[in-house]
């Protein structure tokens, strides 16, 4: 039995999941809310145990990293730290150099860092983040999984932007896609469900949450996604735009005497479902408030479009489609936005079984039997994506 | 018979077209080119006569104008000025305000002008046209036909942007379109041809030219198009870039220290076809060099991708689809986009006759017998839909 660290850090959190491989099984998970800030608290949850927490003001990063370790050892999830096979630690930004997860060494360090000025509030961290967990186990391998490796050898047709090429080889402005390890899980367990090899399926993933993104996979590579050289394109979001005419930009600052990174912190931040309903970015709060709120109601419909836009898009890419696979947040538990969406798709054969989408966060086929296309509900696990590649390529 | 006079209005051509209604025949049209620079050139063709051209340094709109209206008289192509019955002006941004065409008086004359926001370039320079038009012969009632007053009415899930609401309510900020005029006139063409009202069909029209866009239209109403705020959105174009993450225009401005404004003229002027080839805008020129230019085929797979996609979306939009509506320039002459773009839309039943598609600038279907889609080629005439409305509008 191997114990495999799964860590996703971000700026005020770090999520972490400790594993059992090759059972898969979750030991422990935990999370350090509100880093440096008053008030941090630090919580662990184990399966046959009450939740641990504790409050402390100020908790660093690298204290934060240091209690995980203790903890796990003081409240004998381990005996001995050296039974940590391995950690693995979520990247937001690979860009075109990392195409797989990878085992970080002094040149991958530096590459991340290097990597920053695509995911600046990210990748810095988890490059402070890697070196904490170096110092503290020094002798444990680490891996880089990052988001994005999953679209580096996407089509170029598909990868690059209609702007002028050298801007591409000079400045990397590409599409590089996020959300690829959720993308990646559950495409490949979408696969097994189906009982057929993901090398001969036509499968299109909609990781949908607060942050959203669509993916099309083509007999087991992916040709296209929503998100682009960062996660503001796409569909519409809880808070984000999405795709927009970018001379829309240009005039709504000139006309607010806003800066550009004003309006793109708006663009990212007050848009989307909570933009257009003035309400909430809680597709929750809109299903309820929808009756009597015509701005909750036009948000719902206009997000529940922009998915089938992406849909109607990628079956045409995709010359086909095999599998839709809703997971995340509001894609394993929206039953009203996933009946939505798939009401507007019967063209394609794309239907639901009203009483089979009932179902919450489990792995559930939601179309009716013999239907051409089938959908399905797959619970994302990054965390398993990301301790599975720790073990692939420290393991060999 | 009656004389009605269409008129598209540029920063440095003027084009013009006269009619004899109700025959829709062309008596004669013409061009003033290089408006305001040395050598200025004056064309008018008829039918049945030579060319004639004349070349005369700086003339200005005023001048443009009355020679145009000398022309007629002097070379006998009507007896008297007012033979004129009336004169359709081709106005850009319409805004909210007009869902239709508008026959002009002082309160049409002034919302043109406020809408200048919308179309700085082509509003203003519109206007003025009409008043020059205006005083040349007071007595011809005027109509503004509007690019975008077919989208005015678009439902509002497919004509807000995700974004904060109250833009919209202050600022317009919304999708206007573009090319309405051309997308009414082949889709009522379309319809006519098919042998079925408007109002029973479900249709999207591809306007392929340097400008591109594409609209779906749902039994008889414009649900959506590609164009948005401006221009500059959708599929990519000879020279624009269609639609692209905004946060990547930012990243660029900042990288090359350019000022936004010139970062879209960027976008507006030198992406695109000619950005990914680094070779030519023209379609042609890319089909000529793709087998030897690596780049110049790219950028046409990348154009067709793009515009597969939008039918993608649209059929997801309409559920469903009749007809598939190439017009403009490259839609009308493009044979090899045709059939590349229609190759990729076999799963949805739109297939292509090879020996039909062997077409330029002509009506003819081009899908085979039976086929469950009908695709078409249907030429656009913008100015005979601009002459349609001053009749409809002034004659009642």
């Amino acid at each position: 039995m191997t114990k495999i660290l799964a860590v996703n850090a971000g700026s005020s959190t770090l999520k972490w999941k400790l594993f059992s491989m090759p059972e898969e099984t979750v030991i422990a998970s935990g999370l350090v809310d509100r880093l440096n800030l008053p008030g941090s608290v630090f919580t662990v949850k184990r399966p046959d145990a009450d939740k641990y927490e504790v409050t402390q003001d100020n908790i660093d990063y690298r204290l934060a990293a240091a209690m995980v370790l203790s903890h796990l050892k003081d409240a004998g999830i381990v005996k001995h730290l050296h039974e940590i096979a391995g950690i693995g630690h979520r990247v937001v930004a690979g860009g075109e150099v990392f195409s797989d997860s990878a085992v970080v060494d002094d040149t991958t360090l530096k590459q991340i860092h290097e990597l920053s000025q695509y995911a600046p509030l990210h990748n810095p961290i988890e490059a402070q983040y890697i070196e904490i967990f170096q110092q503290l186990l020094p002798n444990v391998p680490q891996v880089a999984v990052f988001d994005t490796a999953l679209y580096t050898d996407m089509p170029k047709i598909n990868a690059l932007y209609p702007i002028p090429y050298e801007y591409y080889k000079k400045y990397g402005a590409r599409k590089y896609g996020a959300h690829g390890t959720s993308h990646r899980y559950v495409s490949k367990r979408a696969a097994e469900l189906l009982g057929k090899p993901l090398s001969d399926l036509k499968l299109i993933t909609l990781h949908l949450g607060s942050g959203s993104s669509i993916s099309a996979f083509d007999h087991g590579k992916v040709v296209d996604t929503s998100m682009g050289f960062t996660p503001l394109a796409g569909v519409m979001m809880a808070t984000r735009s999405g795709d927009i005419d970018p001379s829309l930009v240009t005039f709504l600052a000139e006309k607010m005497g806003l800066k550009m990174s004003d309006m793109i912190d708006i663009l990212n931040q007050k848009s989307g479902l909570l933009g257009i309903s003035q309400l909430s970015p809680d597709q929750r709060d809109l299903e309820a408030a929808q009756e009597t709120n015509p701005q909750a109601k036009l948000a719902l419909d206009m997000y529940a479009n922009r998915i089938v836009r992406y849909i109607g898009s990628y079956i045409a890419e995709l010359n086909g489609l095999d599998a839709l696979i809703f997971t995340a947040g509001s894609g394993e538990n929206g039953i009203d936005m996933r009946q939505k969406i798939v009401d507007q798709l019967s063209y394609f054969g794309i239907q639901i079984d009203h009483d089979r989408n009932q179902v919450r966060g489990k792995e559930q086929v939601i179309s009716p039997d013999g239907a051409p296309v089938t959908v399905m509900v797959v619970p994302t696990n990054e965390e398993l994506m990301i301790v599975r590649d720790v073990q692939r390529l420290t393991q060999k």
